[in-house]
């Protein structure tokens, strides 16, 4: 069968389908006065280029790796084997995510714009080496498990011991034509002994930057909770969603343990006669009921959302970025996609001055062209 | 199909096919006199070790993914999408070559030396992220487009602005039984505003050594402007090739803008029965009309090339190179290749002294082998 | 056909079958004694995550790329294309390994142990850049050739001129129901002149961590000559098998010349119905007799083995490691597979300290969970 490149099956159970992506932006920021920096203005960039591999083996295992050499070097992205013990439980080990929430969970080839809501960067949502198992019903979802760290953290020198344990619940149901799910997560991690650390910070809604306006900087912390909660409707062409997120920093000594929130609500709909696709607790490839090449246009949608994170609590003051955003998603074909978004940044108490100030605003225009296979 | 690996096509328009080449080098770099340096003598290398895919997606779509990894890191070479609006245009989107000339766009699989031409290196000719437009009709090819920079050196901390204008026209008539090409192509680039420092250096004949003999150094500039010719005639067994490009670094302050130049005049043999491949405005692969394991010995090809690069002008001193060379190509089969070639090389003012002395020659041998698929 | 990926064949004698590994370990080290090092302790580790292509190509030609990126890096493992000039006569060019003995030479897919014997690493055995012969008898194996330096060591800077010349003989017969294996390696290294440095020592037990007991610390020479000796004999569910190396380090000045010593003897029994796989002059791929899926369990062996590597000879004392280990290993499909092992090492005069002490011993436990297509 064909999933954008071939997948080839073999007798007893073996599959091997290679998997692949190509994202290149362009984007342009343009804050409300002078930043002292380079790193802003208008910029190209390959943002992703991955090449990987899905397989199944007879038994009832099965594998994905793939990485991402986008940026010069070999960034592993999902590298891991799975067990399917039945129809409903799989166990997973590997670098996997740890069950953050619903837009980190869902692809980034799928997400609404073109990067995920400000709070996942700033909150470190990463890929790590576990162990883990999901439970997946008709109606319900359960994932749990426990992670060591990123694998590029882990780099065979021995001196990581970071750990955490992750878990998530999904309720959903689909009622009439309207697909709900709710759901939220949990997480507790212990910080690397040798490695005592805290730092959290956002770009500026595009990844063509490494100016970060909000930023706590550094500071001394042993371990981090957070608890994320998620929510999506979705009827015909309109959807809705949010989610919010909080994280709790543990500091070292006599200090009060800071408490960051970001999050987003978002409405989207369809210009053509194309719905948002739901599958497994995330958003799914949207396949234009009208593609272009067999007399249509593709899939057209719009999304308005609102984004904020606070990193701001307590006597850490890495300020606080709300943005207001728009995009158009065009899907000519299933495996193409073509991205324009723009956000209206309102920054306050920000780690980046722009004239002197910590309250300003700022433009944010960015371009994406995508194929996968 | 089987083009070295197999192509696999689907329903509708979908293709897959899994690329890849390795070359092995070794060689040896013998000037005339004493070089203070470690980085000549006789070494090995692998020269290039890349992986890729070409695909094809139903609604004209298709795109080439492909990295090199012989150097130990992924550097990313060709990184692009397609879009073929007609039978003969073609736009592209993503990292791809800015039309530089005949022997900068034949694949290095193809080339008649080891290497390509001095000035090929000596000007910077790099594959960059562009937006492109592509005309192939049956005796002409018309080529152009903007281009940011090379995707390394856009990594996503958002301070590379630099641009380019590039275009390129090829006339490519079949008169009787000879293959003619002639063409022409213009770039214009303006630096990045945050780095605005211009060098132009070349490599002695070979990759094997970091040393360059002529080097302008670093100098202030903020853009270049070049031009080049090419031309092609294969007839048979036959062939002859020629280009020449000359480039103007844009000097900031009050200075004179140099303008360097670099070409190179060539003819080339078939001993057996074979004839240069020329498609699309490039040249192509060879296909021994009598390969090895099939009662032949294969193609084997002698070339003799004139090579030079000057970067000296006005008050930059670069130095001159000049190379007389033979080439010895074996094409046992089609997608495996052995070369010899010797170089002769006479340095004028060169930035690295032999001796003491900018005036000297050096000899150079080198040896490859080759597969691809 | 099917080898955990699909093999693809083309008329004429192309075939292409994509290649790849993921090992994912966890593990625990533990002195007797204090030793002032953040890199022991418990961690997890992506220890190898690779992909690469076998090839073939009409008229004898094949090939075999491959990368290893679960260090972040593409670091290049084999590289090479060979020609079958007949049935027993391979040419290889390009980067493989340089025939160091049983273990070395056995895929890291297959060893009885989570690593390869201690004086593996000690010793500095890689794959390196060459050319070279291997003639394979019924009975007998004959391999040979000259090696330059890995590819990541000859990075195209021209300053590396090391090479070496290796060879290997192995007898091989079957007696009965008995499979034997004996035979011998030499190898002879003149060093880089630009880098006339020898350092030799050994990592404890696991890849997991950067800390070596033993180190000889740098000391300059100019070359190394070494010798192996190998014998392996199985029947059955039983094994049992041994190699030791000799290393002598060819200093420069009026120093003798030291030779170090590392080896181990191993025995092995499968409790399932299995026996151990041996071809052409190393272990191969363990078959499951009764595979998970299809009834059984897989193949289950438990392997014990005495290890040791000593780097103090004449004024250099880098210290004894002797190491007594069991390993269990579980094989549920013959592309799956598991392992667990435990390692009692004992240092004597170790060059890392516990509790200010070179003699103590220490406990190692490790898993692998591994996949492979």
């Amino acid at each position: 069968s064909w999933k954008g490149a071939p997948e080839i099956k073999g007798e007893g159970g073996w599959s091997f389908k290679p998997r692949g992506r190509l994202q290149i932006d362009a984007a342009s920021i343009n804050p409300s006065d002078t930043i002292a920096t380079n790193s802003l203005g208008t910029t190209a960039r390959v943002r992703r280029a991955q090449f990987g591999i899905d397989g199944t083996i007879p038994g009832g295992f099965g594998y994905r790796v793939e990485a991402d050499i986008g940026s010069g070097s070999a960034e592993l992205t999902d590298m891991y084997l799975t067990y399917k013990a039945n129809k409903e439980l799989t166990i997973t080990l590997g670098q996997h995510k740890p069950f953050w929430g619903l837009e980190e969970l869902t692809s980034d080839l799928f997400t609404s714009f073109n990067e995920r809501a400000a709070y996942h960067g700033a909150f470190g949502f990463e890929r790590r080496v576990g162990l883990s198992a999901t439970y997946a019903g008709k109606n319900v979802l359960l994932q749990g498990g426990i992670f060591a760290d990123n694998a590029a953290d882990l780099n065979g020198d021995g001196s990581n011991n970071s750990r955490s344990f992750d878990g998530r619940i999904v309720f959903m149901p689909k009622l009439g034509n309207t697909q709900l799910h709710l759901g939220a997560s949990g997480h507790s991690r212990r910080f690397n002994d040798f490695s005592s650390t805290a730092r959290y910070r956002a770009r500026p809604f595009t990844r063509t930057t490494d100016t970060r306006f909000v930023d706590t900087r550094g500071f001394l912390a042993n371990g981090e909770d957070s608890f994320g909660v998620e929510a999506l409707a979705s009827n015909g062409r309109f959807h809705a969603s949010a989610e919010s997120h909080w994280l709790t920093a543990k500091r070292i000594g006599a200090f009060a343990d800071p408490t960051f929130n970001g999050g987003y609500a978002e409405v989207g709909y369809f210009l053509t006669k194309d719905s948002l696709a739901y599958k497994g607790g995330v958003v799914d490839r949207t396949k234009p009921s009208n593609p272009l090449g067999k007399g249509g246009i593709g899939a057209v949608q719009v999304n308005a959302r609102y984004d904020w994170v606070d990193l701001s609590d307590d006597v850490i003051v890495g300020g606080k970025q709300q943005t207001y955003g728009l995009s158009l998603v065009w899907t000519p074909t299933e495996y193409v996609r073509f991205m324009a978004n723009y956000g209206h940044l309102e920054l306050t108490d920000a780690a980046v001055l722009a004239g002197g100030d910590g309250d300003y605003s700022a433009d944010v225009f960015g371009m994406r062209a995508q194929i996968d296979f």
